[in-house]
């Protein structure tokens, strides 16, 4: 039996569009001689598809596009497709995230997930109830063992080995295995992190060994709100080891023959190597597909001559074209001149359009008008801030304008700590590093500057600065990224709290200072633009902390 | 036995300030010769504690404080008091939602949580596992029936008698029931909605009568960001009547006696009496909290003349009083001579401070400096847009300046077509108005009129207008809110799509273009500030809803 992996990007909600995109690929596979095409995890409704699946109609039109690729397997190669399943009169949801396998105009079995995962980004139990049952498929002389993503992340064995907590009871595919099974698939919908792929490659190895059989992985790839997939569908033989690989962060095909255990030309397509570059390849997708699901074509980013702005206009490039990215330097009366000439640089090297507004005259016209309200007080937040407004107004009228969509420009660090601006910096429809550290602000530039200086290496090397008031350095309030990152990651990602980071060798007086700064700022992050996540805990929709709070533990 | 009804405004977080509220609680049921004081849910980390759960040292935190608590006891009245318990070492969460039985310095009993509701506002399978057992509680010769909120919402006869699907399989109290009780505890943190009040109520009778015992509910009161928990906790008889009532919407202590089954004085505390002034105690009490439980005393309103940021500021005198409210006029242009008259006249009504400040000349010079990009491009809504956000950024500067709290002042019907702007109006801390529609408003303001003219008759008649150009009235954009608000509430509340929202009588062109431009809009309530629910969804954190995304369905 041949079987295609259709690694495919589907948009959230696109029923009609995710399910022409599936007959497409039945028509290439056809063309390519398989059996069987496996698609990723919810390919129907795209993932995660939200309160979308609050609207009893939204299934009824689910269902609709089932049926319609059912049908085109009549004349076409068997599909397994995930879509969203219900049962009518059943105490709970009464819907499942599940998977059916279509072939010859009908489907033949459901398959529905058991282990619905609830934390972090997922929310899959408030809309779903788990399998009833888990049944091995039969297909063209094959037993199938169908699992859904998070089934095959609860292996008894492999978390006794990592030394971790199981989450379920349950393991669906030791009951798979327990049936009989003579092939595994996985169809999934995993958001990339750093890090997590040398995980995954780990677990499925362990499980398609436990089991004694081949495992058939398909991952979503694309971006969808803050979830960056980045696909890295597989096949794993039954010692482990890899024998069939997608790309990874862009659509892919791959046929793999189940008898000969082989697979044609692009078995082993070229993925991502380092670390860094996997981050970038993310970023670059994620604005890429936020913006293109949305239909916009089109990004203005502010060009502080600053390295964060440096690197969104940069990533903007990489995944819209030099043709698709505006730059405007927004310099204030404490801009220092070499901020304008690297602003400058940065644009010419990139090739995109620049503007340069000065920001001072309505700045200036605004402490007129304030005048007879704020009387003689002195200049402080509240000047600073109106500052990072006027540029935040600049850049949200240059869009209303002509229709580019503005890029935010914060780092994670500042975004932690509160060191940025509502309605200032912190505007714009995109926040493309709020979930990037600063130190890897610079590990990713130093990686784009590789080739040749794309982010002026003026940019990356002098002190970073908000220029908000004469001689200010972000050192003036912060501590120095080496150390606030490591505690941000610490607090943030580990939720570890003041003893524990200190033992890991800060000073108390400093990890209190930071927390402080991050509990305070809540309520900035609370109305911040959707973010890209790349890293294991994200500020936004996996991370729920309420605003109005005590702190007195 | 004489069982006290402790109902108290928790803080989020707040474990210490939390367990010395009980603490006092306890002292006062000491001197009225309270046997056992009952208090609302998560009593010590407060509901909701959202992601604080995550992090182990806050569930030790809580622990210590319960410790505290049961130690009071060896000198003071048994408590039933909220908390998370923790058991190491088991598949899942390891965290329960419980109730523990303080009694002469010791914890006797804990008591988890069945049923983990995970919809709308509540995430509690994010953080909880189930309760592995239920047992009956004894104390003092009594067998009581120890549940958790959700726990008394799955009666089967109830539901039935409704009409409306049970969500979950398993009934807690009927096991308690079948264990033997002679008193059924429900201790609660209900948020308020409108009209959900008569059904509790109905639904507690229910449940008191078919199991034959009076049934004590014990609710959370107080503001916690966008939820507000309104009290009312009661004793319901066997037959399902009320026998004592606490007062809504401020904390409340009661005693009940079990023999002679009556109370002492204030058994029947004075609740509000119709839906609309239940409405308006939730919104005061909602802005109260949020502001006191982040250590803010004032706040600032922009008033237009209009009728939303009249009612705001009401509101907000009624929360902190007209000593701590500043409303600013800032007039455009485009603005009328009644407008700036209307907002002076609303400021005097309600005593407050009261400043205008022109945005023209602010206007005038961005128009100035775009200039040279934008050339001789028609006005339209970039300019539009900046009026707004010149306004928000100069609440902005006001509230940096004097640490007042902005309070935005849109309604839920433009938050739902997107008739706001981002960093414009929508600037602010709290979102007074964002779950209340346009009609509602009226109701509102009608009902605040009614001994005196608080907000001005005119503000109430005229045309609503955004005067962001000449001549514009809301009418020029929208359908009548009297169609508008019932699609939206269609929609967004009961999740029904074009043609059963069609079968109510609307028109289908005007349902079509109401949700295509609800669905648009998502990416500025993404970024809103928390806003105050009201209805029974409400726009933020209940309601989760994908930006990007398509629409073919």
């Amino acid at each position: 039996m041949r079987i295609a992996l259709a690694q495919i990007n589907t948009t959230v909600g696109a029923l009609a569009k995710n399910a022409d995109r599936v007959i497409h690929f039945l028509e290439q596979a056809r063309d390519q001689g398989a059996d069987l095409v496996v698609f990723p995890e919810l390919t129907l409704t795209g993932y995660p598809p939200l309160d979308l699946l609050d609207r009893p109609s939204f299934i009824t039109h689910n269902l609709e596009a089932l049926d319609r690729v059912a049908a085109a397997t009549a004349h076409l190669p068997a599909a397994l497709v995930g879509f969203v399943h219900r049962e009518e009169g059943r105490v709970g949801t009464g819907l499942f995230n599940a998977a059916a396998l279509c072939a010859e105009g009908q489907v033949k079995s459901i398959h529905c997930k058991t282990l619905l995962p609830t934390y972090d980004v997922f929310d899959e139990r408030r809309y779903f109830d788990p399998a009833p049952e888990v049944k091995v498929a039969e297909f063209r002389g094959h037993r199938l063992g169908i699992s859904i993503c998070e089934d095959v992340w609860n292996d008894a064995q492999f978390w006794s080995q990592m030394a971790r907590p199981r989450r379920y009871e349950v393991d669906p595919v030791e009951r798979l295995a327990a049936q009989g099974m003579d092939l595994l698939i996985n169809i999934s919908a995993s958001p990339f992190t750093e890090g997590k792929r040398a995980f995954k490659r780990e677990m499925f190895a362990a499980v398609a060994r436990r089991h004694g059989v081949p495992l058939i992985h398909v991952n979503l790839v694309g971006g969808n709100d803050s979830l960056i997939f980045d696909g890295w569908s597989n096949v794993f033989n039954r010692d482990g080891e890899i024998e069939v690989q997608a790309r990874d962060f862009a659509e892919s095909f791959l046929v793999w023959d189940t008898e000969s255990q082989t697979a044609g030309e692009g078995a082993m397509e070229p993925t991502t190597g380092e670390e860094i570059e996997t981050i970038c390849e993310a970023l670059t997708l994620g604005i890429r597909d936020y913006l293109g699901k949305q239909g916009f074509r089109s990004a203005i980013v502010g060009l502080s001559g600053g390295v964060d702005s440096a690197l969104t206009c940069a990533l903007a490039v990489r995944a819209l074209g030099a043709q698709n990215v505006v730059g405007i330097a927004m310099p204030s009366q404490f801009s220092s001149q070499h901020s304008l000439d690297d602003a400058a640089a940065l644009a010419q090297a990139l090739g995109i359009e620049y503007h340069a507004v000065p920001i001072y005259p309505i700045f200036e016209r605004y402490v007129e008008s304030l005048k007879p309200i704020f009387q003689d007080r002195p200049f402080d937040v509240a000047e600073e801030n109106l500052q990072a407004r006027v540029r935040g107004n600049l850049l949200m009228a240059y869009s209303n304008k002509f229709g580019h969509i503005v890029l935010s420009t914060g780092n994670k660090s500042e975004m932690a700590v509160g060191y940025c601006t509502l309605y200032g910096d912190m505007s714009g429809g995109l926040a493309v590093l709020s979930d990037v550290p600063k130190t890897m602000v610079y590990e990713l530039s130093n990686f784009l500057n590789r080739e040749r200086e794309v982010i002026p290496w003026n940019t990356i090397r002098k002190a970073p600065s908000a220029e908000l008031r004469p001689d200010q350095f972000d050192s003036d309030s912060l501590p120095p990224y080496e150390i606030l990152d490591p505690i941000i990651r610490a607090y943030v990602e580990e939720g570890l709290f003041v003893e524990e980071i200190v033992a890991r060798g800060f000073e108390e007086a400093v990890v209190e200072r930071v927390i402080r700064m991050i509990e305070r700022s809540e309520y900035k992050r609370r109305q911040a633009a959707i973010g890209l996540k790349v890293t294991h805990r994200a500020f936004g929709y996996g991370r729920r902390m309420p605003v109005a709070r005590g702190r007195d533990f």
